[in-house]
């Protein structure tokens, strides 16, 4: 499927810590940035998500905020 | 000001397009991907954003999803 | 690409309008609901989205919430 | 209260599970299809949400996003 | 109707700027703060928002960072 | 460093409730409201948020809803 979302970051997974109801999930980019998320437990499980797997980090354009120093 | 949201990749803007009300933002993280951001045009004139200026892309962690191949 | 996001709506599109930035596309559900989405206006051109084509309204279950009456 | 928020999806709750923080709350829409919404537990708690109870799924239309196969 | 989002923030509209697909509507909080909304022209049209309109401000908790100096 | 959320509204941790995952922090703004946030547990452990200390609660715009009675 191709989805609308306009941000979809390669990498794979670093750390996935499950709680009761969500899990916290830690992707290493390949250009050496880190991008932790939150899902449901049920996805991060149904997706069988764990260290070393190639995911994506995908993210919606309108929540993406810009910083500047 | 230090924030609570989890993802701040580092990175230059890329291109600006300005519209009525909201404003795309792109930027060219260091490590070779681009993120796509959408914010208010006020936000993007008063962060006087430009081409080739230095910015952070800024992303909650409870709006990353994860996808898979 | 399978993705974390709980919420996979099944329809057809049934009205888009382009903004400068952003556009606007109505889903009607095969359930008879109809599902506003709010895209970026690239997003809408490059998924070629027109009146009838066969779409998924995507929603992450962080971003759901319950009314009562 | 009437709310800008599009997208208010008429079903029942399937399903609530109550976490220390959040909760999932499942929701059977009237055309067949299933929304799963993470809310907090207080939430859930407060709007008394129990098997069968008459919800809506309500969605901001900037969160809903467009997938195509 | 009642909803789960947590934090509703009573005040007046101070000022709408209505776009071609997005309405930027700022509130003046009864406390002093203001808040800046981006919701769909639609909403803002069909809700009548006009300056010195009472309203609520309505945020999910899971959208609320927290900032410190 | 700046951030484009056009929303920062400055008060005091109230109250946390700290999960696996995520917490809930309670905060008290001047003008009177108390705004809830979910944020992840490391953040809340990572900016030390305790009873009494000064925050600013966060939201982007466009995740800032408009309700009318």
């Amino acid at each position: 499927m191709r989805i609308s979302a306009r941000n979809a970051l390669k990498g794979t997974v670093a750390n996935v810590v499950i709680g009761p109801v969500n899990a916290e999930v830690t992707v290493q980019l390949a250009g050496g940035d880190t991008v932790v998320s939150i899902i449901t437990k049920e996805s991060a499980e149904s997706l069988q998500l764990v260290k070393g797997k190639a995911v994506y980090a995908i993210v919606k354009a309108s929540n993406v905020m810009i910083g500047v120093e």
